[in-house]
């Protein structure tokens, strides 16, 4: 198809699609004369990943031209795309070195061991956790550390679901996107979920209207 | 003190602290010269309250001065600033109107009614939820909503755990900040743990060196 059919089929604006071919996330449609291009079904898919992760996934242009690249190469392991496609939505930012980093970060350990997960503190993850942690001890909330098997429970649930999901579509060819978009939607999907289920906890708990006047604060 | 030791105490640079202010993220300092100024443990607090959502919670500045602007607020009920700080969290962007979108908002308005909760689809995490839902059945993942009930059970857990645990604290004056935090720090360890369960149910289910030669792709 011409890209002009292919910007109606996606939403994407023309001179967006040519930006995103300039960027290397799509890869150049097939030149059938010096000034013009076709373009099939998976450019077409591949517009609508990028627009997933981009407008759902909330990520950046250039963040999403490596996990593509990562999805794009057949000799990546699947759980190496995985964890490029965990890092972007990652904090990214270095650790402080604090007392209550170090607090968080021996917590982190003994959470892992404790739970047996079969992964290692060297994980981005962790020292994301680790990092959001220190930042609730600084702000007197170190108690929240109450939670966090109820929080990890609840990952191990959502975390089978996935895996489970992606190993059902295992026979298609197309696992390591599936891997890549239910990391990122699926991370969408949960945060909406969890926002609707505090309203309904907190109705639950304090009645529609909230808390308790005088309790707000 | 001096916003020379309120720089030590918290990490963060003096020009920080000071555009911090001109943006009314952190109050004024109490002024004891016409060109000095003395800070509390109530600055020291808010620095970090700021430093958490921006590093950990990846809030955008003009975002944390609308949600401190409904913590300071006494009249706000907990339920609004907890909505002011979810919205934060959400994609924000307008949906797009097509049968994608139609299908998911269905199946959204089919789930709240299902799982009982006490909340509608005006909520912006609702609209947040059927747009993610609507990018899966683009991509070919519609079968996704098979675990859209596993993860909402994930989802109401985590939210129980919260309130209980702002519950517990509901005798001391930070209410309002602690659902705030508990919001947008809640979401990034939640976020660190799903990643740290998917290598761990990875291991589990492929081995630790992910899936056998030939299904990565």
């Amino acid at each position: 198809m011409r890209i002009g059919e292919l910007s109606r089929k996606t939403g994407v604006p023309v001179p967006t699609i040519k930006y995103y071919v300039r960027e290397g996330l799509l890869p150049p449609g097939e030149l059938t004369s010096p000034n013009q291009a076709n373009y099939g079904e998976a450019h077409e898919r591949r517009l609508h990943l990028i627009r997933a992760l981009l407008d759902v996934g909330g990520m950046k242009v250039a963040d999403i031209a490596d996990v593509l690249a990562a999805v794009d190469d057949p000799a990546r392991p699947l759980h190496k795309v995985l964890g490029a496609a965990a890092d972007r939505l990652g904090a990214g930012h270095t650790e402080r070195d604090d007392t209550e980093s170090a607090a968080a970060q021996a917590i982190v350990t003994d959470l892992i061991a404790r739970r047996g997960w079969r992964t290692h503190t060297s994980n981005p993850a962790a020292a994301d956790l680790s990092k959001a942690l220190a930042a609730l001890v600084r702000l007197g909330h170190g108690a929240f550390v109450e939670v966090l098997d109820d929080y990890a429970d609840a990952a191990e649930r959502v975390a089978r679901a996935d895996l489970a999901y992606v190993d059902r579509r295992a026979a298609v060819d197309d696992m390591v996107e599936s891997v890549v978009i239910g990391t990122v939607l699926g991370e969408a999907v949960f945060s909406a979920l969890r926002r609707l289920a505090h309203v309904d906890a907190s109705a639950k708990l304090y009645g529609t209207d909230g808390p308790p006047e005088g309790r707000a604060r």
